[in-house]
C-alpha cells in the first residue's frame, strides 16, 4: 500500500469527538484542551516480542495499548478523557493499522476517550499510549493504606499470564479454557467504573501491571506498611484452576501481572459499602489479608508461611 | 551494572519540583496536576538509526527528544510545563542513561519543564516525550492565516540537515562550521520565548519538522490559502554556505526538518513589532513571502519558478 502518514492518520486515527473540552484535536502542532478539574496523568509503552508474541492480532494490540493506560487512570480513582498514541511500525500494513484502529477504538468509545493526538514512525512495532484523566473526587493514591486496611482484589488474577504462556507454547489443543485465558491477555479489563466508586471506601490502591507481590510491595512501600495475604483466598478464575497445576496457577497469580486487575486497601469499617459496589457491579472484589505493621509481604499457604521465590516482570 | 528499572527512575528521573501545580509526581501509578488555564499537548518520538544516528551522544539524544516537543508546544505560542518520558533501550547502560538524563534536564530546567512519569522498557533504543504546556492568551493556529500575511521564518534552516549529512558521511576533516552544524541537529533551540511574543502580532504558525515545503504546505491547506516564498531570502547560516554548494544549501533549507525553527505568518501592519521582537531576543526573524490565494507552495528563485523536487521527510 501506498499509504503515507498523513494519509494513515486521516483514514485510522482521525475522528469526530462529542467533547466541548476539545478546542484542538489532531490536525496542528499539539491539541488544546479545557479542563477545570485536576488531570492525572500516565504512560505506558507495549513492544512486539517484549509485551505481546509476534503473532499477536493487530485488534489486540491496540485494544490492551489502551488498557493498560486505562488502568493506570482507574487505579487513581479517575475518569479517563482524552489521550495521545505513538506508534512505530516496520512498515505501513494497512490490513494491519485498521484492525489496530478497531481495537484500539472500540475500547476507547466504551469509555468514551477521545484520541487526540500522536506520532507515527517507521520503526520496530511498538506503541506508546499516553493517557490523560480527570479526577472527580480524592484521588486514590499508593500511599494512602493504613495498618488494619483489609486488602481486596478486583476480578481474577494470573489468568493474563496463564494465557501468555499458552501462546508461547503454541499448544495443539485449543479449548474454551485456553480461549478465556488468552482473551485476558489480549483484552484485559480496565477497572474504570469498579475504581471510581471504590474510590469512596478505600485508602490506597495500585494497578497489578507487574504481579501481586511486586506490586504490593510498592503499595506497602508508599503507605509505610507491610502486608499479608494468604494464597488460599487469591481469586483464581475456574479457567486457570483447571488449565494448570495447583503450583502454577499460584506462581500466575503472584507474579504475573498481565490482567491488570487493583489491588486496594480499605478500613474494615467499609466491608459492607464494598460488599454492595461489587454486586451492584457484577464484579468480585475479593478479601486476601491486611496490610500490618513492618515493611514485608508475608505470605501464607494453609495458614503457614509461604516461601515466594517469583520476582514480578522484570523490566531490565 | 544491575540497576533495575525501579533504581534507573529514582537515580535519573526523580528530581524535586517547585512546581505548586503538581500534586503527585513520579512514584504513583500516574501524576496529578491543577491547571486552571487551556493545555496544549504533544508527544513526539525519536527512534535510534531513524531519526537519529547510531553514535549520537546520549546527552545529545536526551536534550534533542524533549527539543523537538517543547518546539511544538512554541509553535502554538504556549508555555511547557509538565513531561512523560518512555524510554526503551536494549540494556540498562548506566553512563548512556546518565548522559541521556544530564541532556535532558538541562533543557528541561531551562524551560522550567517538569518531568511527572513515564515509563522504561527492554527494547531498540527509542524515546517518546509527551509535553503538556499552557496557553496564557489565544493559541497560535496553522488554519489563523491570511491572504497577503506576510511569511516569517526564526533563526536559519537547512543546518541540522547538514549536520545529520556531515554525521552520516564520516567525514575526517573536523571544523567549526561542521561542529556548528552538527549541534544544529544535535541540540536544536525550541522558540518558546520567540513564539509566546510572536503569538501577539501572528496569524498562524507551524514548527518545520519535516521540511519548509511540506510544512508550509500544511499550514497553507489549514488556512485554505497558497503561498510564494523566494529562495533568494532564505536564512541562510554562513556555516551552511561556507559548508556546502548553493544548490546542497538551498535543498537543505527546503527539504530538511530538522532544525525545528518556526514558520509563522502575521499581517504585514505588524512588521514593526515583530521587528522589535527580534530584536529584542536577538533572534532572526526573516520574511521570506507571503501568503497568496490558490492552494500551492510557489517558490521562486532570482525572481523565476523553480522545480521544486524535494518531499520533505517521509516517515515510511
Amino acid at each position: 500500500m501506498n499509504c503515507n502518514e498523513f494519509e494513515i492518520i486521516k483514514k485510522y486515527f482521525t475522528k469526530n469527538s462529542l467533547d466541548k473540552d476539545i478546542l484542538q484535536g489532531i490536525g496542528d502542532d499539539a491539541a488544546i484542551i479545557n479542563s477545570n478539574k485536576s488531570l492525572v496523568i500516565t504512560t505506558d509503552t507495549l513492544i512486539e516480542g517484549v509485551h505481546f508474541p509476534k503473532d499477536t492480532p493487530a485488534e489486540a494490540v491496540g485494544s490492551r495499548a489502551l488498557a493498560i493506560n486505562l488502568s493506570d487512570i482507574a487505579s487513581m480513582g479517575a475518569i479517563p478523557k482524552w489521550c495521545t498514541i505513538s506508534i512505530s511500525f516496520p512498515q505501513a500494513n494497512e490490513e494491519w493499522i485498521s484492525g489496530f484502529s478497531k481495537g484500539f477504538f472500540k475500547l476507547a468509545d466504551q469509555y468514551k476517550v477521545s484520541l487526540i493526538g500522536g506520532d507515527t514512525n517507521k520503526g520496530d512495532l511498538s506503541v506508546t499510549v499516553h493517557l490523560i484523566g480527570q479526577l472527580n473526587r480524592k484521588p486514590l493514591l499508593r500511599s494512602g493504606g493504613n495498618i488494619g486496611d483489609d486488602l481486596y482484589i478486583t476480578g481474577s488474577i494470573g489468568d493474563a499470564s496463564a494465557g501468555l504462556d499458552i501462546l508461547n507454547k503454541k499448544p495443539l489443543l485449543d479449548n474454551e479454557a485456553y480461549s478465556f485465558l488468552v482473551n485476558r491477555f489480549y483484552y484485559p479489563s480496565p477497572r474504570i467504573i469498579e475504581c471510581n466508586e471504590i474510590s469512596l471506601f478505600a485508602n490506597s490502591a495500585i494497578d497489578i501491571s507487574d504481579g501481586l507481590v511486586s506490586d504490593l510491595s510498592h503499595l506497602c512501600n508508599s503507605s509505610s506498611c507491610g502486608a499479608e495475604i494468604s494464597i488460599d483466598l487469591l481469586p483464581l478464575s475456574k479457567e486457570l484452576s483447571i488449565s494448570y497445576s495447583s503450583n502454577d496457577a499460584i506462581h500466575f497469580a503472584l507474579s504475573g501481572g498481565d490482567d491488570y486487575e487493583v489491588c486496594f486497601s480499605a478500613p474494615k469499617s467499609n466491608r459492607k459499602d464494598l460488599d454492595k459496589v461489587s454486586r451492584k457491579l457484577k464484579t468480585p472484589f475479593t478479601r486476601i489479608g491486611q496490610l500490618m505493621t513492618g515493611s514485608e509481604v508475608k505470605i501464607l499457604y494453609k495458614n503457614k508461611p509461604y516461601i515466594y521465590s517469583g520476582n514480578g516482570y522484570k523490566h531490565f
